[in-house]
Protein backbone atom coordinates (compact mmCIF):
# COMPACT_ATOMS: atom_id res chain seq x y z
CA UNK A 1 0.00 0.00 0.00
CA UNK A 2 1.49 2.98 -0.81
CA UNK A 3 -0.07 5.57 1.79
CA UNK A 4 -0.76 9.10 1.80
CA UNK A 5 -0.46 9.14 5.53
CA UNK A 6 2.59 9.53 7.08
CA UNK A 7 3.25 7.11 10.84
CA UNK A 8 5.32 7.81 13.02
CA UNK A 9 8.22 5.97 11.53
CA UNK A 10 7.60 7.93 8.37
CA UNK A 11 7.27 11.42 9.64
CA UNK A 12 11.83 10.48 10.68
CA UNK A 13 13.40 12.32 8.53
CA UNK A 14 16.12 9.77 7.60
CA UNK A 15 13.28 7.57 6.61
CA UNK A 16 12.07 10.12 4.73
CA UNK A 17 15.36 10.78 3.12
CA UNK A 18 16.41 7.17 2.47
CA UNK A 19 12.55 6.75 0.25
CA UNK A 20 14.11 9.94 -1.56
CA UNK A 21 16.67 8.21 -2.39
CA UNK A 22 15.58 5.13 -2.87
CA UNK A 23 12.61 7.13 -5.82
CA UNK A 24 15.54 9.44 -7.08
CA UNK A 25 17.97 6.67 -7.72
CA UNK A 26 14.94 4.47 -9.37
CA UNK A 27 13.63 6.63 -11.79
CA UNK A 28 17.42 7.80 -12.64
CA UNK A 29 17.96 4.22 -13.57
CA UNK A 30 14.86 3.65 -14.98
CA UNK A 31 14.91 6.47 -17.74
CA UNK A 32 19.15 5.74 -18.20
CA UNK A 33 18.99 1.79 -18.83
CA UNK A 34 14.86 1.04 -19.61
CA UNK A 35 15.34 -2.02 -17.73
CA UNK A 36 14.64 -3.07 -14.01
CA UNK A 37 17.25 -2.79 -11.47
CA UNK A 38 18.02 -5.81 -8.76
CA UNK A 39 16.99 -4.44 -5.62
CA UNK A 40 21.10 -4.96 -4.57
CA UNK A 41 22.11 -2.99 -7.31
CA UNK A 42 19.16 0.06 -7.05
CA UNK A 43 20.10 -0.01 -3.12
CA UNK A 44 24.05 0.36 -3.72
CA UNK A 45 23.40 3.54 -6.42
CA UNK A 46 20.99 4.84 -4.11
CA UNK A 47 23.41 4.65 -0.81
CA UNK A 48 21.84 2.44 1.28
CA UNK A 49 21.68 -0.56 2.71
CA UNK A 50 19.91 -3.43 0.83
CA UNK A 51 18.01 -4.12 4.31
CA UNK A 52 16.95 -0.52 4.42
CA UNK A 53 15.10 -0.96 1.07
CA UNK A 54 12.72 -3.55 2.41
CA UNK A 55 12.06 -1.28 5.19
CA UNK A 56 10.42 0.96 2.59
CA UNK A 57 9.12 -1.14 -0.34
CA UNK A 58 8.80 -4.99 -0.79
CA UNK A 59 9.77 -4.95 -4.42
CA UNK A 60 11.08 -2.74 -7.45
CA UNK A 61 7.68 -2.90 -8.58
CA UNK A 62 6.39 -1.28 -5.39
CA UNK A 63 9.02 1.16 -5.68
CA UNK A 64 8.35 2.17 -8.89
CA UNK A 65 4.58 2.84 -7.93
CA UNK A 66 5.61 5.10 -5.10
CA UNK A 67 7.40 7.18 -7.74
CA UNK A 68 4.24 7.99 -10.14
CA UNK A 69 2.52 8.41 -6.79
CA UNK A 70 4.73 11.21 -5.68
CA UNK A 71 4.07 12.79 -9.58
CA UNK A 72 0.52 12.24 -9.18
CA UNK A 73 0.46 13.76 -5.83
CA UNK A 74 2.02 17.27 -7.01
CA UNK A 75 -0.33 17.35 -9.97
CA UNK A 76 -3.36 16.72 -7.61
CA UNK A 77 -2.33 19.62 -5.59
CA UNK A 78 -1.90 21.56 -8.62
CA UNK A 79 -5.80 20.86 -9.59
CA UNK A 80 -7.07 21.81 -6.21
CA UNK A 81 -4.89 25.20 -5.73
CA UNK A 82 -6.18 25.92 -9.37
CA UNK A 83 -10.14 24.92 -8.92
CA UNK A 84 -9.34 26.87 -5.31
CA UNK A 85 -8.68 30.14 -7.38
CA UNK A 86 -11.88 29.82 -9.36
CA UNK A 87 -10.10 28.00 -12.74
CA UNK A 88 -12.73 26.40 -14.86
CA UNK A 89 -13.01 22.73 -13.36
CA UNK A 90 -13.57 21.03 -16.18
CA UNK A 91 -9.84 22.68 -18.11
CA UNK A 92 -8.34 21.82 -14.89
CA UNK A 93 -9.37 18.57 -14.62
CA UNK A 94 -8.75 18.05 -18.52
CA UNK A 95 -5.49 19.56 -17.79
CA UNK A 96 -4.57 17.42 -15.17
CA UNK A 97 -5.39 14.32 -17.05
CA UNK A 98 -3.08 15.30 -19.99
CA UNK A 99 -0.48 16.24 -17.07
CA UNK A 100 -0.53 12.47 -15.86
CA UNK A 101 -0.34 10.95 -19.02
CA UNK A 102 2.52 13.37 -20.10
CA UNK A 103 4.11 12.35 -16.56
CA UNK A 104 3.52 8.45 -17.17
CA UNK A 105 4.51 8.86 -21.31
CA UNK A 106 7.76 10.28 -19.81
CA UNK A 107 8.55 7.37 -17.34
CA UNK A 108 7.00 5.13 -19.98
CA UNK A 109 9.35 1.75 -18.78
CA UNK A 110 8.92 3.19 -14.92
CA UNK A 111 5.27 2.58 -15.56
CA UNK A 112 5.34 -0.72 -17.52
CA UNK A 113 7.27 -1.78 -14.61
CA UNK A 114 5.15 -0.87 -12.08
CA UNK A 115 2.07 -1.87 -13.91
CA UNK A 116 3.04 -5.44 -12.67
CA UNK A 117 2.76 -4.92 -8.95
CA UNK A 118 -0.33 -6.19 -7.22
CA UNK A 119 -1.40 -4.44 -4.26
CA UNK A 120 -3.31 -5.60 -1.23
CA UNK A 121 -7.16 -4.24 -2.49
CA UNK A 122 -6.49 -7.12 -5.70
CA UNK A 123 -5.78 -4.05 -8.35
CA UNK A 124 -2.55 -4.25 -10.46
CA UNK A 125 0.11 -1.46 -10.82
CA UNK A 126 -1.16 1.91 -10.14
CA UNK A 127 -4.90 0.80 -9.60
CA UNK A 128 -4.58 1.35 -6.17
CA UNK A 129 -2.78 5.04 -6.30
CA UNK A 130 -5.73 6.13 -8.61
CA UNK A 131 -8.18 4.84 -5.64
CA UNK A 132 -6.28 6.75 -3.04
CA UNK A 133 -6.32 9.61 -5.77
CA UNK A 134 -10.15 9.22 -5.60
CA UNK A 135 -10.61 9.52 -2.16
CA UNK A 136 -8.33 12.95 -1.93
CA UNK A 137 -10.48 14.47 -4.66
CA UNK A 138 -13.78 13.69 -2.74
CA UNK A 139 -11.96 14.72 0.05
CA UNK A 140 -10.28 17.99 -1.29
CA UNK A 141 -13.98 19.06 -3.28
CA UNK A 142 -15.87 18.38 -0.21
CA UNK A 143 -17.74 15.85 -2.00
CA UNK A 144 -20.07 13.93 0.37
CA UNK A 145 -19.87 9.59 0.48
CA UNK A 146 -23.73 9.71 0.61
CA UNK A 147 -23.67 10.94 -2.97
CA UNK A 148 -20.89 9.65 -4.40
CA UNK A 149 -20.46 6.04 -3.19
CA UNK A 150 -17.74 5.22 -0.72
CA UNK A 151 -14.68 4.61 -0.36
CA UNK A 152 -13.45 1.64 -2.22
CA UNK A 153 -17.19 1.03 -3.35
CA UNK A 154 -18.20 -0.84 -6.67
CA UNK A 155 -18.36 2.65 -8.30
CA UNK A 156 -14.52 3.92 -7.31
CA UNK A 157 -12.93 0.49 -8.32
CA UNK A 158 -14.26 0.75 -11.83
CA UNK A 159 -13.14 4.56 -12.00
CA UNK A 160 -9.62 3.71 -11.02
CA UNK A 161 -9.39 1.15 -13.20
CA UNK A 162 -11.22 2.56 -16.13
CA UNK A 163 -8.69 5.44 -16.03
CA UNK A 164 -5.80 3.31 -15.13
CA UNK A 165 -7.08 1.30 -18.33
CA UNK A 166 -7.17 3.99 -20.99
CA UNK A 167 -3.57 5.57 -19.57
CA UNK A 168 -1.91 1.94 -19.83
CA UNK A 169 -3.13 1.67 -23.46
CA UNK A 170 -2.42 5.49 -24.30
CA UNK A 171 1.09 4.62 -23.11
CA UNK A 172 1.90 1.41 -23.51
CA UNK A 173 -0.33 0.42 -26.02
CA UNK A 174 -2.75 1.89 -28.33
CA UNK A 175 -6.13 3.01 -28.87
CA UNK A 176 -7.98 4.23 -31.82
CA UNK A 177 -7.84 7.66 -30.53
CA UNK A 178 -5.77 10.63 -31.12
CA UNK A 179 -3.38 11.66 -28.31
CA UNK A 180 -4.40 14.74 -27.94
CA UNK A 181 -8.42 13.50 -27.93
CA UNK A 182 -7.44 11.16 -24.79
CA UNK A 183 -8.16 13.47 -21.93
CA UNK A 184 -10.90 15.01 -23.54
CA UNK A 185 -12.87 11.87 -23.56
CA UNK A 186 -11.67 9.83 -20.43
CA UNK A 187 -13.17 13.37 -18.82
CA UNK A 188 -16.54 12.89 -20.08
CA UNK A 189 -16.59 9.43 -18.88
CA UNK A 190 -15.67 10.43 -15.23
CA UNK A 191 -18.38 10.04 -12.95
CA UNK A 192 -20.65 13.22 -11.94
CA UNK A 193 -19.32 13.97 -8.67
CA UNK A 194 -15.95 14.91 -10.31
CA UNK A 195 -17.38 17.00 -13.04
CA UNK A 196 -20.20 18.89 -11.42
CA UNK A 197 -18.83 19.20 -7.81
CA UNK A 198 -20.97 21.03 -5.17
CA UNK A 199 -19.88 24.41 -4.74
CA UNK A 200 -18.17 23.93 -1.27
CA UNK A 201 -15.73 22.71 -3.08
CA UNK A 202 -14.64 25.97 -4.10
CA UNK A 203 -14.03 27.48 -0.36
CA UNK B 1 -3.90 -11.76 -28.43
CA UNK B 2 -6.29 -14.19 -27.77
CA UNK B 3 -8.10 -13.69 -31.20
CA UNK B 4 -11.75 -14.96 -31.14
CA UNK B 5 -11.44 -15.38 -35.37
CA UNK B 6 -9.54 -18.83 -36.06
CA UNK B 7 -6.89 -18.85 -38.74
CA UNK B 8 -6.65 -21.75 -41.34
CA UNK B 9 -3.84 -22.76 -38.74
CA UNK B 10 -6.18 -22.97 -35.86
CA UNK B 11 -9.04 -24.72 -37.92
CA UNK B 12 -6.58 -27.42 -38.12
CA UNK B 13 -8.07 -30.17 -35.71
CA UNK B 14 -4.82 -31.11 -34.39
CA UNK B 15 -3.74 -27.35 -33.42
CA UNK B 16 -7.46 -26.71 -31.65
CA UNK B 17 -7.00 -30.46 -30.14
CA UNK B 18 -3.17 -29.46 -28.48
CA UNK B 19 -4.87 -26.18 -27.46
CA UNK B 20 -7.39 -27.68 -25.73
CA UNK B 21 -5.01 -29.97 -23.72
CA UNK B 22 -3.09 -27.06 -22.80
CA UNK B 23 -5.53 -25.16 -21.90
CA UNK B 24 -7.60 -27.88 -19.46
CA UNK B 25 -3.97 -29.31 -18.33
CA UNK B 26 -3.43 -25.75 -16.72
CA UNK B 27 -6.74 -25.29 -15.13
CA UNK B 28 -6.63 -28.96 -13.94
CA UNK B 29 -2.98 -28.15 -12.76
CA UNK B 30 -3.70 -24.54 -11.27
CA UNK B 31 -6.17 -25.77 -9.35
CA UNK B 32 -4.49 -28.79 -7.81
CA UNK B 33 -1.52 -26.81 -6.69
CA UNK B 34 -2.51 -23.52 -6.61
CA UNK B 35 1.00 -22.53 -8.63
CA UNK B 36 2.38 -21.79 -11.57
CA UNK B 37 3.74 -24.94 -13.53
CA UNK B 38 6.44 -23.96 -15.59
CA UNK B 39 6.17 -24.68 -19.62
CA UNK B 40 8.13 -27.71 -19.69
CA UNK B 41 5.89 -29.08 -16.93
CA UNK B 42 2.65 -28.08 -18.30
CA UNK B 43 3.94 -29.44 -21.84
CA UNK B 44 4.74 -33.01 -19.79
CA UNK B 45 1.23 -32.97 -17.93
CA UNK B 46 -0.71 -32.21 -21.59
CA UNK B 47 1.42 -34.91 -23.58
CA UNK B 48 2.41 -32.23 -26.27
CA UNK B 49 5.98 -30.90 -26.87
CA UNK B 50 7.44 -28.07 -25.18
CA UNK B 51 7.90 -26.43 -28.61
CA UNK B 52 4.17 -27.18 -29.53
CA UNK B 53 3.00 -25.01 -26.48
CA UNK B 54 5.22 -21.76 -28.18
CA UNK B 55 2.86 -22.34 -31.22
CA UNK B 56 0.10 -21.46 -29.38
CA UNK B 57 1.14 -19.49 -26.56
CA UNK B 58 3.83 -16.54 -25.56
CA UNK B 59 3.72 -17.66 -21.57
CA UNK B 60 2.25 -19.66 -19.32
CA UNK B 61 0.16 -16.29 -18.33
CA UNK B 62 -0.88 -16.28 -21.67
CA UNK B 63 -2.52 -19.62 -21.76
CA UNK B 64 -4.14 -18.69 -18.53
CA UNK B 65 -6.06 -15.98 -20.15
CA UNK B 66 -7.37 -18.34 -22.65
CA UNK B 67 -8.65 -20.65 -20.25
CA UNK B 68 -10.57 -17.58 -18.51
CA UNK B 69 -11.34 -16.23 -22.46
CA UNK B 70 -13.21 -19.40 -23.09
CA UNK B 71 -15.49 -19.79 -20.10
CA UNK B 72 -16.21 -16.21 -20.77
CA UNK B 73 -17.41 -17.12 -24.58
CA UNK B 74 -19.90 -19.71 -23.44
CA UNK B 75 -21.35 -17.23 -21.30
CA UNK B 76 -21.52 -14.36 -23.76
CA UNK B 77 -23.83 -17.18 -25.69
CA UNK B 78 -26.11 -17.91 -23.17
CA UNK B 79 -26.23 -14.15 -22.84
CA UNK B 80 -27.03 -13.52 -26.53
CA UNK B 81 -29.23 -16.78 -26.69
CA UNK B 82 -31.58 -15.56 -23.47
CA UNK B 83 -31.50 -11.96 -24.92
CA UNK B 84 -33.19 -13.38 -28.07
CA UNK B 85 -35.21 -15.84 -26.40
CA UNK B 86 -36.59 -12.36 -24.65
CA UNK B 87 -35.38 -12.75 -21.51
CA UNK B 88 -35.48 -9.55 -19.62
CA UNK B 89 -32.03 -7.07 -20.60
CA UNK B 90 -31.24 -6.32 -17.21
CA UNK B 91 -32.09 -9.67 -15.33
CA UNK B 92 -29.50 -11.21 -18.20
CA UNK B 93 -26.75 -8.77 -18.07
CA UNK B 94 -26.64 -8.74 -14.37
CA UNK B 95 -26.91 -12.99 -14.65
CA UNK B 96 -23.74 -12.85 -16.94
CA UNK B 97 -21.44 -10.69 -14.49
CA UNK B 98 -22.35 -12.76 -11.90
CA UNK B 99 -21.63 -15.96 -13.89
CA UNK B 100 -18.44 -14.03 -14.53
CA UNK B 101 -17.83 -13.25 -11.29
CA UNK B 102 -18.25 -17.31 -10.00
CA UNK B 103 -16.00 -18.47 -12.96
CA UNK B 104 -12.83 -16.36 -12.06
CA UNK B 105 -13.87 -17.29 -7.98
CA UNK B 106 -13.44 -20.84 -9.15
CA UNK B 107 -10.51 -20.47 -10.68
CA UNK B 108 -8.61 -17.37 -8.18
CA UNK B 109 -5.51 -18.69 -8.52
CA UNK B 110 -5.51 -18.99 -12.62
CA UNK B 111 -6.77 -15.25 -12.75
CA UNK B 112 -3.94 -13.80 -10.26
CA UNK B 113 -1.26 -15.89 -12.70
CA UNK B 114 -3.48 -14.67 -16.05
CA UNK B 115 -3.30 -11.05 -14.68
CA UNK B 116 0.27 -10.68 -14.64
CA UNK B 117 0.00 -10.92 -18.57
CA UNK B 118 0.32 -8.09 -20.59
CA UNK B 119 -1.25 -7.70 -23.78
CA UNK B 120 -0.20 -6.01 -26.90
CA UNK B 121 -2.85 -3.45 -26.11
CA UNK B 122 -0.90 -2.31 -23.09
CA UNK B 123 -3.82 -3.48 -21.14
CA UNK B 124 -2.90 -6.14 -17.96
CA UNK B 125 -4.28 -9.65 -17.40
CA UNK B 126 -7.67 -10.07 -19.09
CA UNK B 127 -8.54 -6.90 -19.73
CA UNK B 128 -7.88 -7.67 -23.79
CA UNK B 129 -10.21 -10.35 -23.54
CA UNK B 130 -13.08 -7.96 -21.78
CA UNK B 131 -12.56 -5.69 -24.92
CA UNK B 132 -13.16 -8.20 -27.32
CA UNK B 133 -16.31 -9.36 -25.30
CA UNK B 134 -17.11 -5.71 -25.31
CA UNK B 135 -16.92 -6.05 -29.59
CA UNK B 136 -18.34 -9.00 -29.76
CA UNK B 137 -21.33 -7.72 -27.46
CA UNK B 138 -21.70 -4.65 -30.00
CA UNK B 139 -21.69 -7.12 -32.82
CA UNK B 140 -24.48 -9.13 -31.17
CA UNK B 141 -26.47 -6.68 -30.36
CA UNK B 142 -26.39 -4.93 -33.59
CA UNK B 143 -25.41 -1.95 -31.98
CA UNK B 144 -24.31 0.63 -34.29
CA UNK B 145 -20.44 1.88 -33.72
CA UNK B 146 -21.33 5.83 -34.30
CA UNK B 147 -23.63 5.50 -31.05
CA UNK B 148 -21.42 3.66 -29.41
CA UNK B 149 -17.83 4.43 -30.13
CA UNK B 150 -15.45 2.27 -32.27
CA UNK B 151 -13.75 -0.78 -31.20
CA UNK B 152 -10.85 0.19 -28.89
CA UNK B 153 -12.18 3.68 -28.68
CA UNK B 154 -11.34 5.29 -25.05
CA UNK B 155 -14.86 4.60 -23.86
CA UNK B 156 -14.13 0.91 -24.58
CA UNK B 157 -11.21 0.49 -23.00
CA UNK B 158 -12.51 2.38 -19.60
CA UNK B 159 -15.70 0.37 -20.17
CA UNK B 160 -12.94 -2.81 -20.16
CA UNK B 161 -10.62 -1.97 -17.46
CA UNK B 162 -13.20 -0.44 -15.13
CA UNK B 163 -15.12 -4.19 -15.09
CA UNK B 164 -11.71 -5.75 -15.05
CA UNK B 165 -11.06 -3.60 -12.03
CA UNK B 166 -14.16 -5.01 -10.42
CA UNK B 167 -13.76 -8.18 -10.92
CA UNK B 168 -9.78 -8.24 -9.67
CA UNK B 169 -11.01 -6.48 -6.08
CA UNK B 170 -13.72 -8.70 -5.56
CA UNK B 171 -11.95 -11.93 -6.15
CA UNK B 172 -8.29 -11.13 -5.27
CA UNK B 173 -8.59 -8.48 -2.89
CA UNK B 174 -11.93 -6.50 -1.62
CA UNK B 175 -14.55 -3.87 -2.31
CA UNK B 176 -16.36 -2.51 0.48
CA UNK B 177 -19.21 -3.72 -0.77
CA UNK B 178 -21.78 -7.09 -0.49
CA UNK B 179 -20.55 -10.01 -3.18
CA UNK B 180 -24.13 -10.38 -4.18
CA UNK B 181 -24.78 -6.45 -4.84
CA UNK B 182 -21.50 -6.36 -6.75
CA UNK B 183 -23.12 -7.69 -9.99
CA UNK B 184 -25.65 -4.88 -9.83
CA UNK B 185 -23.70 -1.90 -9.12
CA UNK B 186 -21.39 -2.69 -11.68
CA UNK B 187 -24.22 -3.06 -14.00
CA UNK B 188 -25.54 0.36 -13.32
CA UNK B 189 -22.04 1.77 -14.45
CA UNK B 190 -22.13 0.20 -17.71
CA UNK B 191 -22.42 2.25 -20.67
CA UNK B 192 -25.66 3.06 -21.99
CA UNK B 193 -25.53 1.47 -25.33
CA UNK B 194 -25.68 -2.17 -23.41
CA UNK B 195 -28.12 -1.68 -21.12
CA UNK B 196 -30.53 -0.10 -23.69
CA UNK B 197 -29.32 -1.92 -26.49
CA UNK B 198 -31.37 -1.03 -29.76
CA UNK B 199 -34.86 -3.33 -30.29
CA UNK B 200 -32.66 -4.93 -33.20
CA UNK B 201 -30.80 -6.67 -30.47
CA UNK B 202 -33.73 -9.19 -30.12
CA UNK B 203 -33.96 -10.24 -33.38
Amino acid sequence: MVSEQPSAVEADPRFTRSRRAIADTLADLMERTQSCPSVSALAEAAGIHRATFYNHFDSVEEAAVYVIADDFRALHDLNIRDRRMGADPTAVAVATLNAMLDSLRQRKSLFLLASTWRSSSGLMGIGDLLLEQLHALRRDLGVDEQESGANNSVEDVYTASGVHGVFSAAVGGNTDCDPGEIAVRLYELLPQWIRQPPESSTH
